[in-house]
């Protein structure tokens, strides 16, 4: 096994579509930390449900469409995108590139799009926030303690961020096995330090027969009485991620969710989770029209996100092809990266006679309606 | 091929979920034992049904449900488990580990869950029962003189054995061809004692034109009436195992039988039999709620566990992981196992948001019906 | 690539199950005509399509089913079979062993089963009728001239042959495109010994713009009033080979065939072609219960044997096992296979809890009905 | 990598199907070569989808058709060909073989079959008219102004072109990411000399926002306007060609083309497309009987061909087992290949009991209907 190569400062000429960055990041990142940063858990079941729904969706080619309107950007949450695309959240990016977040933001806020800054970034989200020209979201977990997520509440809300997104989908987060099997361990640097002024409650001992998962780690979990009381908490846009079942989407948006970001975790949460793609066309249809919908979950270029709105999202996130962009060719990297989903979007849109953003929809699918 | 390692007295890191335990024993076992321990009959289509069902089946994620009622305790037949999880009854264990079915026991004990002790174990019923403090449960094959097949009972009975299982699915064992292509010859030693004082009967000489199969090694296999005569034999607790036909089970019930094992035998009796997931949905639909319905085959982890559950099993046996960690580690192995299966099992309910087994139902699964 | 192995004289330990001799024929031939003697037409597809449909069936595990009254005999033509098995017709056997046709009919005799003598056989048919003391089949081709085939017809009810097979489904025979590459050279020996009294018509010249497919090579081809002609030539039962659509079928069974053999000459004719199981229930179907159909295609053992009786035949043909095992050991071979798939018939008899043939049906199938 | 072969000058044994010369080019043309002229846009989906959609057709075997009136020559805008097969439009055929287009047109014209010439051909199409004695088809984009169309289209009616077809499908061509990867750069010659006297207009700058591809490349971008002007300049039959959905072919019927070609460009242009063969049933329902329909993409043989009209087809047009013959072995190779589809046909009406072309059709296909 050769040493990982050092990120580049320019971009090669092998690198034509942005799923060639999946392919190159392992060239770039010794293999343990490859497999932390874009593995799964379990037996990655649910990472290899993500990709193979997009695939297999087909779309109708059509002919003479006149093109002259065209037009990909959107309106969310009275912030405009050029395109229908994000960052998605991702913890402690100093460990793909030395710049982490800061090259990431820098990205984002060239391009215009919105990066989600996670909550277990390693610096600051009020440094972040000073790096991004750009729309500014930001991603948070409910704290054990209330007054822990209030004041991470009020610090993104004080540093400009303008939406919300919170993570439900992981009140435990099953292991990363293949990272385990390579040898991982998490270096001291970068830590969260966002969090760092929240230490965890000192745990509960456990009465005899009690699990160490299910009344240990799981009994500072947060239920809807929590996320309700989140929501009284702040003016901006909330998400809700993580959302699979249309009886949770139907209560999230009952509760006073802004919208939704539909998502397995990339296949890192619960491992027989169905493909975000494949649940999201019911959540759509359960929804209406008009309700705010992101998935991510397998994004691996254009074509993924065209499907991804016809299957009924406004728009979606990336996360692998955030992390290994970043991990190639850092800043640079991750702006090409964009840039490439983008004009795979538009080339789709192009072949498949569809000038603006609205005009993609389930039609566009072969056959109409997505296969089971 | 290097040798063999012997078992190990510790756990090392990369035995990280149950499925690891299935992966590391061929370093264990030579070749021809291993295949004899964990291969399957005829071409092992059966034995990769089994496997495939459970994994091809995908769970809802659910979010924000609480959980500090959980519990994932049964009561069956009397006896409390902390976890619906059984250990299927493996002869001769003598071959995996030097301590054999002793080791598997204290492990049992020491973890609380029912060893299905094999009628033929390498060691004798009554020894096994005084290594186990937990649960007892013993499994026989009607043997072709009832004296001692009742003989066989009365010393289970005698031994503090809570309940019986009867395996019907292989009046005929069809051969494990790999372990043959491998060379595998059983030794001499661990042999069937609980079964050396009931030699079998000599056998009749065939007439010309008549099978060694139908009309030689048949001729003593068990009807529905020598089932009906162990029935009036005991007040033990009556499983039998094997049960794939919605038919046989119900004359199972009708014939007293107090719980079935539905099970192909791990893909080691009939080659084209479906997978035991496959028609657990029917026969739990056939005989109504609240008759005791167990599954084994194929479950390789506590996500196999949920959905067994899930496709309305009360409980699971664990086959071939069990013999898998007695090889490669011996009591601390199977406990360690029956540990990592219990919080697999726990993990996904966490997930699934269903804090007691009542929750786990069909519609956990997605799509709500199993796809056939 | 070693030599290849002479044929054995003894059953080596690891041929354990009949498709064991399909494995292991390859050892005994040369590559080139190891893929004309196994190989397929075209790119196998029909091949593979005949493997995989009986594979893909699966089998009910019955439980408890009384033996006492097993029986696998069957009554063909007024002939009493052991088991409904029978050698398909194969060309040449002098090519896979040195003592061809002779130690196959010994083969047959010894078990009692019917060899269908080709009408390519490398012996004469009168020379292969006298080693045979078994039930005696002839298979024929209709010639370009009546006079020929006739005299053959009149041979074969002359050395007391009690059937006839007409193969219909190659009026040209596309070719093994594997052996070609392999750089297979039919060899001067053996030969075709019964036809060499029956030359083949001089060809027309073809006009311009005509096919030497179309117009040359099948302008001799066979039509309904040449068989309709056989028929009035012989009171032997006569069955049609070659059969899959049930339009033709039904016109076989009016002109006055006394049975069928579904068929797609094992990949060797249409490769396009469906397998012969997927045909056979329709068939079976559409022809009522009493009308005699055979099948043959990818039967690789007694379980695939078993799956064809539960579609719908009487009995069945093996062509490649045969051919593998005459490679592998002669006559001993032909034997031990023939004997090794009349057990394995009779063990999935015993777990599918069907005492006789007659118990064999589409309900023994799981699901009941054989799956598209 | 060993240097490529040259081309041959003779047809070695090992051609025996017409899919062989796609094995074989690759042996003929540098590796980077290879993978322009025989891959695909984007990952490759839609060329694999096309292969495998003709791949897992079945037809039916039938018996005892008799022949003596077979017929494959079909009658198309007044030309009589022999067999119901063309030569698609390849670009640049000097790429493949020194003499380019010129032995293409000679094998076609030595065949009677149509050649499409490329409007991005290496020659002129004058000299190539002069070079094919068989029936004269023209391929064109429509150019960004209508006087280039023009000349272009009187250039054709005046070489004696009798058919003219419209590729639709490409407004923008996705790069072939393969080539890219392995380092293809196009050479200076050959080059599109028929475009040369039409140069491209001066590209608009781009405002602002707008996009490369949206507002840059597709500024000049055909629309239906565009097709109905050039309906208007001929009388030559115009097919479009591009064609997948039903509603651009209704639309292109109502507009005036005298048929159309079912392609997606054979996997070059919209990688999520579905495979021809896939559409074309609904296409030839939407149209009816009469209206000339013509596929191409992934026909690899004679068999692909008969299930092309079995399908609904008029004819089908080769394209990769083309330019495989041509770098094969020049125009040999092409005819070869021709005269291998249209043998490999001529055998699958044989065993499909189809004589003229007429006779093939949905009920020619396994099971009836094609399966989805």
């Amino acid at each position: 096994m050769p040493n990982p190569l050092p990120p580049l400062d320019t971009i090669p000429a092998d690198l034509q579509c942005a799923a060639d960055y999946l392919r190159r990041a392992r060239h770039h990142l010794p293999p343990a930390l490859h497999a932390q940063l874009t593995g799964a858990s379990g037996q990655g079941r649910a990472q290899r449900a993500n990709r193979h729904a997009w695939a297999r969706l087909k779309l109708w080619p059509r002919l003479l469409t006149p093109m002259h309107n065209a037009d990909t950007t959107l309106s969310l949450f009275g912030q405009s995108l050029p395109h229908p695309l994000l960052l998605a959240p991702v913890a402690l990016q100093g460990l793909a590139h030395p710049e982490g977040e800061h090259a990431t933001a820098a990205a984002a806020g060239a391009m215009g799009l919105p990066m989600v800054v996670s909550a277990m970034a390693g610096e600051t989200l009020e440094q972040i926030a000073t790096q991004n020209p750009g729309p500014k979201w930001f991603q948070l977990y409910l704290q054990a303690e209330r007054a822990h997520t209030l004041d991470l509440l009020r610090r993104a809300e004080a540093s400009g961020y303008q939406a919300l997104v919170v993570t439900l989908d992981t009140p435990l987060q099953p292991p990363n096995l293949s990272a385990i099997r390579h040898g991982y361990r998490a270096p001291a640097q970068p830590c969260a330090v966002n969090l760092s002024a929240y230490p965890p409650p000192t745990p509960r001992p456990l009465r005899r027969g009690q699990s160490r998962i299910l009344h240990g780690m799981l009994s500072e979990a947060p239920d809807w009485a929590e996320l309700a009381w989140l929501r009284s908490q702040t003016r901006l846009p909330l998400l809700a991620k993580g959302v699979m079942h249309p009886h949770d989407a139907q209560r999230l948006r009952e509760l006073g969710c802004d919208g939704l970001v539909v998502s397995n975790h990339g296949g890192r949460a619960l491992d027989a989770a169905p493909a975000s793609a494949e649940v999201l066309p019911a959540l759509r249809q359960h929804l209406g029209t008009d309700y705010p919908l992101l998935v991510d979950g397998g994004i691996d270029g254009g074509e993924a996100l065209f499907k991804a709105l016809a299957l009924g999202a406004d728009a979606a996130l990336v996360g692998r092809l955030q992390i290994a962009a970043l991990a190639v060719a850092g800043a640079l990297g991750v702006a090409h990266m964009l840039r490439l989903v983008s004009e795979e979007l538009e080339l789709t849109m192009a072949l498949a006679g569809t000038p603006r953003l609205a005009d993609i929809g389930p039609h566009t699918l072969y056959p109409a309606s997505p296969p089971c």
